[in-house]
């Protein structure tokens, strides 16, 4: 199937007059000689007609490892004589390439220099990929990792390794984590010839390759009678699994697990924690170097609504907390930028900062579920960076974390991403955990810049981008209050359709007040923050307006910092939002011309649907807050 | 796959000194040899050691034809020595001798006679039955007409054929009104050979075959470019397609269409109206004396919910009642029994009585999408019995329709319906249909009398049935609001789910009214039907109460004539069809060793889950209406 090479595509760099280019490579491992795969077709792109020598050249690129930080460290200058690469190790070396690449197609042959180690050890992409070519939660076609029960490997899942490396990813589990329906099955025999060439193949470009894996796989593989991890047998069953897999997989990173979540099965089944739980497959691969990087998204999913002492904001930390120092060295909890589920607008996880002991990392999500599916725009970068460099009273997210994951956006789609705008969060992720002092508006405006040649459609791009995931919030989800959306499929508007449901998501409305009590005299939820946060949280007083009703129940006619009422907020942001995303749509008109057709007519299609879907949220979540409050907008306008 | 007699199973009866009978029939068609064989064999299950003599015998039966009003019409005359059996044909004759056996079975050789005509001459059942085997609303296992694309003949076909006929019913739809994935090619070739089939086992027991077709069959699958039905080559398509269906396929009984509604296929996309669209296929089907029953139930199922002068409740009316006169002879119109989709409570269909110059059938629902859907005990022979008798001001419905269709209940579970009490509303539809002079009281207590020998269970599940669909009203659709349940699958709670939705299904609640004003100050529903309903319906202060907020919006403190507030109605109400459910509930344990482990796991498995889901309703229901209103039970119990 085709498929866009997305911002790794360039232009020829007009005005120079380079015929010969020297390439010099000390080092020999397979990531330099894909850096040097990857800088001749870069250069052959930037300059047609060259021709590549050895000795004397208009323009020479010197490639070495030298001692860093990090192997993944590198470092580039540049001039228009040539450029000298250096890398902790082959990987820094590919990424100091990908840089180099980066600036001629920006900066052309100016003067040019960066040094960087990575800010997150672990950079990741978790697919939600099914052995039948769903995705869960896939918003850009099928998937492009399986088949009919098998495992593809193609010119798609080149380009696609080629692309992760191109912006520092370095770690990716292919499979979902809701392991079903004959996955359990990729940790066996059948599996292993294609799972250890797609381990090459990711390992040229510096990606390690994760399983999700089943946690009750001793009995759903293995055909014991039970997965309890204390268990002698079924820790032998394990070791041995794994020695095959690992030994014959070569270079496998090693497991991702969803457990004791969402009906998946865990050791609570048997009366253990997750600390038994994760140890017991730690340390079954901790001989190969294995990694399981265990989810931290455990919950109640079968709450009574009549309920409301338990919280499921609370749910991952009180599991978690208290296991922080059991888990052995290579165990990984990875831990949800909030609480809930990757709503629009979520308070920072509790955890983050909480587990001085635990090697943490966190999951975000790229697949836009809550945030549009990939039909509006709503881009995630500047959430992404507020939210590592969020103070959580014991230092930011980011210096709390050994990494993040992303649940992927991507699918079979020409241009993988459903909307091609939204190849802008793929890229910007990347950037951001490996570069953690970039700026949202740099990264959005370096995609911009290596995706579209015309001016005018960068400058138009990056401002709809910036001001997508404010418009986005403003018509769905006001003041924090997530679930607003239809069950299920999560797409529209329906503000009671979570409300007397068993997932622990209620908004509590009713005609006097909103919003959930998790202060201190609540669900106590708020208190679980270091100060100063949970000081910051606890009171309606002191808390951002943006997560009022997440934290704190309280009268439509509440003042907000801002000096509107709570019900006059909802208005105007319900309002402001909706034609918020008719000025993008009318932006987006002006780019006829300035873009590719192909382009213009994906992303005319989305703008339209948005459209038609935020006056949707518009109308049917004022209706709702109007019906319940009784209380008119200030300024007249239409509420049904 | 194996299945149960239901109510035609029979125990011996006790204490009789029968040991020879002669059984003489002079009609010989196919209708009064399976006469003769339900009789043999219900002899046989009464006195089992009978022996078959001709001549002298301790007991005789006499079968004849004789002129009546109908060919359906029978006269049975029983006592000790035997009984005559006269038919107005052989298919009267079947019917007397499953009267004579019901009359053997539930009062032994007393003397006992009847005569009957069939109230209504068409009784039907209509079969949402797809052909890959599922069923669009089927709640008791998988279709045992369809199986991967085939059309089954097997034991149960004939079983169900005999069910049937025991009961009078007359006609059979056996796929779903939705002509999808395959079932377009019901009319060709490749199934004639087992539908004929199946019209000859129909046949034999009084039951014509109809078959829901395409409306766009001409192109789905004659591959013309149009089927606008006043083109000439769709005319003489169907014409040519018939003749070859019904020259193969004997005593076919015509077709069953739903078209433009629900996205199928119909006449409004060629600009031509229902008349157009009904009279193309029933002048194909005419010359072989076939009929087209047409369905009514057509709205504009992409409403705007923000648009409240467009009612669905008036649809069916507007679209079809200027059409009055303009069906050919052989067409007749399908009418739900209200106007808008088998709700728990609707007012009759304002079609009844409407168009004099029509052939008008009422369609009920078996199925229990939304009551209960054979989990909930929900017995609706009441409620068929009080439509039937239901003044139109011109008429009672029965008097204006020449027949009726029950959407099917059944599927291939071991006892047909789901649950075993679901069996009564197929046996009560067949019974009042033939003869509606019954009461809900003799038919419950008849099926219940056929169904168990101990007299406690038939008291106690009689008694149970009776009150059942109060019970479910009562938690769950107060005050003929209908549409609080979930969306898509309709079962359990969701009173918002469907109102920002397409389907015009809305209650408009806010914090001071709820209701739909649909008098003539609304949306002017109630001025369709004819004095006194106009009236009666057209202002709360003479609409029955049971039905006040499908016409009107009036404030939760509105006082019903019960002297109650609509408030304080519901909660009322929820409370008390919770602790019904709970009777039920206790009631049925009380009947273990009184019936069978079979039949008392499969209620107390529904029973407990009613309870579930009544507790449920009642909570979430006036938890919704305590929100809006604020207003506080007068009894001060739990509301959520």
């Amino acid at each position: 199937m085709e498929h866009s090479a997305l911002w790794l595509k360039a232009q020829p760099l007009s005005g120079c007059g380079i015929r010969s280019i020297s390439i010099v490579c000390t080092d020999h491992t397979p990531q330099s000689s894909a850096a040097v795969w990857e800088l001749r077709s870069g250069l052959t792109e930037l300059f047609p007609k060259v021709a590549f020598v050895t000795g004397q050249a208009d323009y020479f690129v010197k490639m070495k490892v030298k001692k860093f930080t990090s192997p993944e460290s590198y470092s580039v200058t540049s001039d228009e004589n040539g450029a000298f690469v250096t890398g902790g190790s082959g990987v820094g070396i590919l990424y100091g390439v990908f840089a180099l690449l980066r600036g001629l197609r920006l900066g052309g042959l100016g003067r040019f220099s960066e040094s960087i180690t990575p800010s997150q050890p672990l950079r990741m992409l978790d697919h939600w990929d099914n052995l039948d070519g769903s995705i869960e939660r896939g918003y850009s076609g099928r998937s492009f990792f399986f088949r009919d029960g098998e495992l593809l490997i193609n010119e798609r899942t080149v380009t696609y390794a080629r692309l992760l490396s191109s912006v520092g990813i370095n770690a990716c589990a292919i499979n979902n984590v809701n392991v079903r329906d004959g996955a359990q099955m990729l940790i066996t025999e059948k599996f292993f010839p294609r799972l250890s060439a797609l381990c090459d193949l990711f390992g040229r470009y510096g990606i390690k390759l994760f399983l999700s894996v089943d946690f009750s796989a001793p009995m759903s593989v293995g055909g014991l009678a039970t997965s309890d991890p204390l268990d002698r047998e079924v820790q032998a069953w394990w070791s041995e699994r794994c020695a095959k897999l690992f030994r014959r997989v070569n270079g496998l990173g090693g497991f991702l697990v969803k457990a004791d979540s969402e009906r998946q099965p865990g050791p609570y089944a048997y009366g253990r924690d997750h600390a038994d739980g994760a140890n017991l497959l730690a340390r079954a691969i901790a001989p190969y170097g294995g990694r399981v990087i265990w989810r931290a998204f455990v919950y109640n999913c079968s709450q009574d609504w009549r309920d409301r002492t338990t919280d499921r904001a609370r749910s991952a930390y009180d599991c978690f907390k208290p296991l922080d120092g059991k888990f052995d060295e290579n165990v990984i909890l990875q831990v949800k930028n909030g609480p809930m589920d990757f709503q629009v607008r979520e308070p920072v996880h509790p955890l983050f900062g909480a587990m001085p002991n635990t090697n943490i990392m966190a999951e975000v999500q790229l697949a836009q579920e809550y945030t549009g599916q990939q039909k509006h725009v709503c881009c995630l970068v500047p959430s992404f960076c507020a939210f590592f460099r969020h103070e959580t009273g014991r230092g930011t997210v980011s210096e709390n974390v050994c990494g993040t994951a992303a649940v992927s956006n991507t699918g079979d789609d020409f241009c993988w991403t459903g909307s091609e705008l939204a190849a802008a969060n793929l890229y910007g992720f990347g950037r951001l955990t490996f570069d953690g002092s970039l700026s949202p508006e740099r990264i959005i405006a370096e995609w911009c810049a290596l995706t579209f040649s015309d001016e005018t459609a960068r400058r138009v791009i990056a401002e709809i981008l910036l001001r997508s995931h404010k418009a986005y919030e403003d018509y769905t989800a006001p003041l924090g209050l997530g679930w607003l959306c239809k069950p299920n499929h999560h797409y529209g508007p329906d503000p009671w359709g979570y409300e007397f449901d068993r997932w622990g998501t209620y908004n509590r409305a009713d005609r006097d007040c909103v919003g959930v009590d998790r202060s201190a005299s609540g669900t106590g939820y708020s208190e679980l923050y270091a100060e100063p946060l949970a000081n910051v949280f606890g009171s309606p007083e002191t808390c951002p307006d943006e997560l009022l009703l997440f934290f704190h129940r309280v009268p439509y006619t509440h003042r907000l910092h801002s000096g509107k009422t709570v019900i006059q907020h909802i208005y105007d942001t319900h309002f402001e939002g909706y034609e918020q995303a008719k000025r993008f749509a009318e932006a987006w008109k002006t780019l006829e011309g300035h873009i590719d057709e192909q382009t213009f007519a994906n992303g005319s299609e989305r703008f339209a649907e948005q459209l038609r879907s935020a006056a949707e949220w518009r109308d049917v979540i004022n209706s709702f807050f109007h019906r319940l409050s009784g209380i008119d907008d200030e300024q007249n306008r239409q509420i049904y």
